[in-house]
């Protein structure tokens, strides 16, 4: 969304609210629905609900929302943020028009502070379930990433990266960015031939497959989803990498060892806050004296728990953190930051490309699984285009090494390189 | 120094502890002696007291400190931060051989966690005679910034940067390297013809006259000093700028107004902690919308007040924030940190250019002051190389702009091209 609409929708929300008091829904239900949208800050949208009345807080807008029955409607005034993407799976909602666009609208118009006490009650509500302890990271972990392989293959790129890509310029392909991503994590922590590498939440084993074949690193990869695990032992053995890259089906908190580079792309929104601490002493404990670590995490401008329906239907136990929050990580033990980098945009655009895969591929997953699945997972993706693109989740890449090690390049000119290796 | 060294400087402190006690020196003296270089964390030096006692924590030591009388020793055991610096300034302890390293493996030996109360007690105190309210900083700020701009003058660049420069590689001279600081600092906020420039706490103005004629900004600069602003205006009028540069004598406070960019550059460390989110409220209200800014600062890996001597005779109210520290200008307001880059190596070498300068100006130093301030300046100088080498000190550049503003350019490579301009 270019800044002038971004503007467009600041001033409309205020227009908004005069014009619907001017014009008030006759119905008792349209009252109804005339507090949602002042709850939600009164984004550009239509609703239509099921006895015909109609509300658009301006014209023109990205999408009509049609709410089916008064008991969705109910639920949405109780709880928008949860049953907006229950309504929407079940199809009791249905969005006509630029689905994208309407969530970012929502994002940009959402009042900040008003209603963050509640909803912070209501996420730890929902978190009570899913703390993430050794077994509950286990059984959150195994509700996302266990899915199948062949789901997952259907919309990433071929190396199965499901993290954010790095983009050279907007125009370069999925799988050219995720390549750049993997090449740019490793310029950053200057790997070298020979170094061991431990990397902690290692996803389908693509950065530690790159970091042996390209940088001659010695890889030991943890994650605790088993599927993935099985498929990076056996794409590892198929590129004949078994004696440089180890998979070990273990815990973050459970890695031993020395490493001379420490990089997690991805897995702290699964680690928790009140758990920081804990990844900071394992690194402690693992890294060596020389050694450089990268952790490249979903993030906040502000402390905020992850959208309610993400964390009950999606993710559950992630949380993303602020700058602040990870410093968690750090500051206790004497590391030093040597470098951030927010990928936002980069996000956003990662995950339009695997959006218009998901949608290519609706049929094979609609036979995989059903319609609610279908519909819920074009949500979170499209969600996530929203939430990276209106500021409401940030991306950071955070470099670092220990406190008063100078073995470090004077500029961070290297990762610019065209041809650094 | 080099990572070996400091591995060296490591096992030192272990094995001085033990040789030192197969070894105790003789005398009372030479006892109290041992208890200071204990709590020290023996680092690798020798001393030698009035009465001929001397103690090496290791041989070959980087220098020999020399203790002229028991008071001397006395108040170097209640508090060696502190009078350290007072002993060394009047003479009554010497320094022979390399200062800045005898510092730096100080800084490196010292016992992180132990002391860190007191620390804080003792900061606690030096600093309550010297809060930043407006009229503490300006007391502050006058007796530091405005010692004369003739002393200045004898050991900074041409164009009287008084911050971290930015040494492309370590061979660049003093003048290259802070006018790259100022090219890198107007890459990072993408500054444009015509944009409207804040700069809060100038120093001499070459930022606010860079910006003006190589970018065409329009600049309002603040500053408290009373004789840095009327040395900037004074080169301002002489190079024909005065219609796009203007100096206003006010404290970052009371700033108003609107603009594009807001830029500070070393102003941080004066604020005082618990002004960040008055600073934050500050940039809130003048910032535009799509404005840029940046935050240049000397930070800490942990939090810690500033060497106390420093505080006490140097920089009064001065303390170097954390980043988590620093995210208190930014979380409360939604900003969002864009980039996070830590040049602590490029202080440490632009320190050394300093202090080169200031040796050779010493006999001009000496007939401005007397033996005790050039001595004092020289423990400061040398100190600060020392502290930014081994890690107590970092230098912090923050790029941020208001959270979800898209415009923002796709990688930082534009930062590292040869003519961007």
């Amino acid at each position: 969304m270019s800044d002038e609409h971004l503007e467009a929708v600041r001033a409309a929300a205020g227009d908004a609210a005069t014009q619907a008091r001017e014009h008030p829904p006759a119905s008792p239900d349209g009252r109804l629905l005339r507090r949602l949208l002042d709850a939600l800050g009164n984004p550009p949208l239509r609703v239509t609900l099921w006895n015909g009345d109609s509300i658009a807080t301006r014209e023109p807008v990205a999408a009509t929302i049609r709410i089916s029955s008064r008991a969705a409607l109910f639920k949405l005034l109780i709880n928008p943020e949860l049953h907006f993407g229950d309504a929407y799976a079940d199809g009791t909602l249905e969005v006509e028009g630029d689905l994208v666009q309407l969530l970012e609208d929502v994002y940009r118009a959402l009042p900040h502070a008003r209603s963050s006490g509640l909803r912070h009650r209501i996420s730890d509500w929902l978190h009570s379930g899913r703390r993430n302890t050794l077994a509950g990271s286990r059984r959150n972990i195994h509700r996302h990433y266990d899915l199948g392989n062949d789901f997952y293959r259907l919309w990433l790129d071929r190396d199965m990266l499901y993290t954010c890509a790095y983009f050279a310029t907007p125009q370069a392909t999925l799988e050219q960015a995720q390549t750049a991503k993997l090449e740019h994590v490793c310029r950053k922590i200057r790997l070298r031939a020979g170094d061991t590498l431990y990397e902690a939440g290692c996803g389908w084993g693509a950065f530690a497959m790159y970091a042996a074949t390209h940088y001659g690193a010695k890889v030991t990869a943890f994650n605790i989803s088993r599927e993935q695990i099985a498929f990076a032992r056996e794409r590892t053995r198929a590129l004949g990498l078994q004696d440089r890259v180890e998979f070990v089906e273990e815990d973050y908190r459970n890695i031993s060892g020395h490493c001379d580079a420490f990089v997690s792309i991805g897995m702290l929104e699964h680690v928790g806050r009140e758990h920081y601490r804990e990844l900071g002493a394992v690194i402690d404990r693992c890294l060596d004296g020389a050694g450089r670590g990268l952790i490249h995490s979903i993030g906040r401008d502000r402390p905020e728990p992850l959208n309610a329906w993400i964390v009950k239907r999606i993710f559950p136990g992630a949380y993303p953190p602020t700058l602040r929050e990870m410093m968690d990580i750090f500051e206790p033990l004497g590391f030093s930051v040597l470098d951030v980098e927010n990928l936002r945009l980069h996000y956003a655009l990662t995950l339009r490309h695997w959006l218009e895969r998901y949608e290519e591929a609706r049929e094979r997953v609609l036979a995989m699984y059903d319609e609610p699945f279908v519909r819920a997972w074009r949500l979170y993706l499209a969600g996530s285009i929203a939430a990276f693109n209106a500021g409401a989740l940030q991306l950071f890449q955070v470099v670092f090494n220990r406190s008063g090690y100078n073995d470090v390049p004077w500029t961070r000119e290297h990762l610019y390189r065209s041809a650094a290796r």
